[in-house]
């Protein structure tokens, strides 16, 4: 794909909106690092629209994803951010698709995974976790959004999580977000795969929880192994229903205390643990591909 | 068991402490409203130990329940609050229950649910949602506890939740507590079951994701129905991720922001929603019975 000239990469929210200034400023990198006009990047409206939390209501996100995802012009689907929403659109999504669709390059993570699994399950083959446009909000988001457009564009490309390979499959998710997973359609045959997992200022509580019930999962339970990406913790809510505790509960349990959930988990699972994974929701972020490396 | 002088209810901490100020504001209470001394009140001594979130270490938490819940002296076994951890002990509980740990109520709810869902489906007859001692922290709180005690020991106690029956069976989750069940062996068959839901102060994304879950689960695809519970929305956190979003995304969506939330997954999976349930963090929260009204 990347000899198309120029390549064109559509955005999408599926979730939450993203601001006028992300866009700025990521049309702005584009622009000086693809001089030439080889990349050409496309924000859908939607992208900034609100309705709640979400970038336009259901209805607004599933037909904005499926006229770019359905576009023959498009090179490469790129989620605008996480946040949360993907989860109830994929069911009216799937079917929808055209061929074309399957075609693309499929970008993002967090949130954005509920669709990536769901497209991955179907049997497209470009499918990867990876940085979104939102990233260049961090502090140093430019690395993170240049590694996914050298990803989308370069074939020599080699930012990629160090475990992906072109002979072990893999795959990629926030916590929460295959914790919500687990029971639906939409989670694809995880046999064999090195699974990775992140997330980002969920209490210990949910994170411990949500460990409990991946890991009880017997399509969970056939993965080659788990790694843990980076899982900051927040307490600052401690445990739900903190009325009448005089001490708050500690907080900053940060990786550490991730670390020894997994390992707890993965034990009573029989789940090997594999160590850390170079992913999370930070500029270090690197490309996970779902499945094997192409 | 109400004819048996004195009732003796033994109280453990299965997820987190609680505080001393509650041993005596529940032990005056138990004085005070049974001054005949035929209701004897325990509190385990692990329920005021601290180990990070918990009330003690796993292993401690565990045999701390098993000391109560095998002890032929007790009548009932009472949670002492949710908060968080009792999933990781139900695995290493059942097994080690001896017979008469069967013939004892058990009440509590929130984290509690894991156990009390797991004994329920090893067939215990006296297994119940309702207010635990934790609760007289709450404002007006003494009535919430005077509920519990009156389920434990009258025979006319009257404050079920209204669908409580003879005829039909009921049961009460905590809607993140549940979502962590769905997968492991504990979730007892729900079939017939009407299905009462509540939380407290998770984000719309974290109840949104988890009724996803519940609602794709065949299991609870075979229930009667849904009720909803109280679940104030606390999306002061927002979406996770909120960097470089310049404004925050609008709290208290409160109950109608749930009530839309299940409605709309119960439709997606062609279960009924039947309407509130008057069941809550909140001394409000009435008692339910897991299966039918004994």
């Amino acid at each position: 794909m990347a000899t198309r000239t120029p390549f064109k990469i559509g955005v999408v929210a599926a979730g939450s909106p993203i601001t006028r200034s992300v866009e700025r400023q990521v049309t702005a990198l584009v622009a000086s690092a693809f001089p030439s006009g080889s990349l050409d990047i496309f924000f859908h409206p939607q992208c900034f629209e609100t309705a709640g939390h979400f970038a336009g209501n259901d209805q607004r996100r599933t037909d904005s994803f499926l006229q770019v995802a359905n576009d023959p012009c498009f090179h490469a689907v790129w989620f605008a951010r996480g946040g949360y929403g993907a989860c109830r659109l994929v069911g009216d999504i799937l079917p929808a698709l055209s061929a074309v669709a399957a075609d693309k390059h499929y970008l993002g993570y967090s949130d954005a995974a509920c669709i990536l699994a769901a497209l991955y399950k179907s049997g497209f083959p470009h499918i990867a976790h990876g940085p979104m446009p939102h990233d260049i909000s961090r502090s140093g988001g430019e690395a993170a959004v240049m590694r996914a457009l050298n990803f989308l564009t370069d074939p020599a490309f080699n930012e990629f999580e160090l475990t992906a390979s072109h002979n072990t499959k893999t795959a990629a998710f926030n916590i929460s977000v295959l914790c919500h997973l687990l029971n639906t359609p939409f989670l694809p045959d995880l046999s064999d795969h090195i699974l990775m997992l992140e997330d980002l200022s969920e209490t210990a509580a949910s994170i411990d929880g949500a460990l409990c019930a991946i890991t009880h999962d017997a399509n969970v339970r056939r993965v080659a192994g788990i790694k843990l990406g980076r899982c900051p913790i927040d307490n600052s809510g401690g445990p739900k229903d903190q009325i009448g505790i005089e001490a708050p509960v500690p907080n900053g349990e940060g990786d550490a205390g991730a670390q020894e959930m997994v390992q707890h988990w993965c034990r009573i699972a029989g789940i090997k643990y594999l160590g850390r994974a170079d992913i999370g929701h930070d500029v270090d972020n690197r490309v996970v591909p779902f499945g094997l490396k192409s």
